[in-house]
């Protein structure tokens, strides 16, 4: 992935944009917010949605303000399951979360502030065109895959059932909605916002929700035999919170074959598309096939 | 206010009409996220909603998913606000909090589904007409009120600064943001939403920011002395808190005075406007001058 990192430096600078300045009476909320913001990652649901957009040959600049949406978004679930009652992480990415940092009780704010925060910079984008149809979709888009019938039913189930033994239709529901909901959400903002056809949207649902699979089922295979430092996080963490995975049910050999098998259909489902976006495809590729 | 219970039971219908059923996986937090919205309360927002959206001859039903969202968004802070890590209560309105009823990472993600349904909620109002600016104006005001330059930035003073000497201008900026700032998202939405001029809705954000300050000193008054069985919570609470309130800073007398005073500017401006709605006045009235 030679232009890696040029592209996410690119998507740094966007997201940057729309934080907010930490100032006045409300400072400190700002100031959480942006430290957890600011804490790296690979900022792949704003390049998922990116790449989309520009495969289905979007211009303008309405999906900046949705790419910095959705990462606060994924940042606001990071921030609200780090904290004592859910996971309970003092560390993430090798920086201390949040509550660590400024106290639970403003932990708990700036996760709600993220969240609020993406729909307040999201509705920026009604103002930066004339079309206004697409701006609606996507928006519809950005309020279902994070809430209840999507990533927050999925963390849900995920809370509930750690530590019960878990039933594989409960696995696929927790896969499909607390990791594949926001990554489906980025993909189908990306197209709707270029214009796309609801067939086509539709289509990329699947590709985007195949792609949340592989890259989850990835996650537990790295948990088991990946490099700690490449990753920056203690491996066999699943095993120790007595998580149930996919590889803890089909074991790591026939996990691994999911995974090749999931990524060639979702390349099949891409390819199919009249248009083409050769870095999309090899972003597809790398994340399922990652080693971090 | 002989028809405010008829009024409150027809808002407790629409509110219902819009919240999930508690099924599958994720029924947990559905189910949490009902119990807390079927608190009671005054469903103050909705109504003031509603009513604001009668005076400008509002028709349609898109008002009525921005009325559930408003009482949702204004549940999720009561959660949250209640959570150990904030305010710690165990009781509201004589029934148990989330937290004890149903956990504490259920809460906190109970928290964060009203707020995201919130918005999901307000989103079917696109579907709803085909006049598609009032509504995107209503949204905007919906994500912007309730975030950091509204109530989670009042919210975060008032966590920051209890306990410390309050500064004047400190106190008004929480009570403008932690009080006024939803009170004013359900004037302005009402407005909007019956295509009301952006002079008529900068004029309804004026006299709401009046009604919730007035609310709110109200509200300092009655903690010192209203009647513990009509309020349905102790008194002295702010006290013991160590909660400066305007009645801390100016006395009872002043605080009083500045209700009345506060109770007949908003009228003023009512009265203003070519509309009316008899039932919108009394019930400003009545809030400001209420016992409980």
């Amino acid at each position: 992935m030679e232009r890696l990192n040029e592209r996410v430096q690119a998507i740094e600078v966007i997201i940057h944009k729309y934080m907010p300045k930490a100032e006045g009476y409300a400072a400190t909320v700002m100031e959480a917010m942006n430290y957890t913001m600011n804490a790296g990652g690979k900022r792949l649901r704003p390049m998922l949605m990116q790449e989309t957009f520009y495969m289905f040959g979007g211009t303008g600049e309405t999906i900046e303000p949705f790419m910095a949406a959705i990462e606060m978004i994924h940042t606001y679930s990071l921030v609200h399951d780090d904290l004592p009652a859910l996971d309970n992480d003092d560390y993430r990415r090798g920086r201390k979360t949040a509550h660590i940092v400024y106290g639970e009780a403003m932990a708990i704010l700036a996760g709600d502030a993220l969240l609020n925060y993406a729909y307040e910079t999201a509705a920026k984008a009604f103002s930066m065109t004339t079309e206004v149809q697409p701006v609606v979709r996507a928006f519809t888009i950005l309020t279902q895959k994070p809430g209840i019938y999507g990533m927050i039913g999925g963390q849900t189930a995920d809370v509930e059932l750690t530590g019960t033994p878990l039933s594989e239709d409960a696995l696929e529901y927790i896969y499909e909605n607390k990791t594949g909901a926001l990554i489906e959400a980025s993909m189908m903002i990306g197209a709707c916002l270029a214009g796309a056809s609801l067939d086509a949207v539709k289509e990329i649902e699947k590709l985007a929700g195949i792609v949340g699979r592989a890259f989850q089922i990835q996650d537990d295979i790295l948990d088991i035999e990946g490099n700690e430092e490449e990753l920056g996080k203690p491996l066999h963490s699943d095993e120790e919170n007595g998580k149930v995975t996919y590889v803890t049910i089909h074991g790591i050999t026939d996990a691994k074959a999911e995974v090749e098998h999931l990524s060639q259909q979702a390349v099949k489902i891409l390819d199919g598309f009249p248009q083409e976006n050769p870095f999309l495809r090899e972003l597809i590729l790398s994340l399922v096939h990652r080693r971090k």
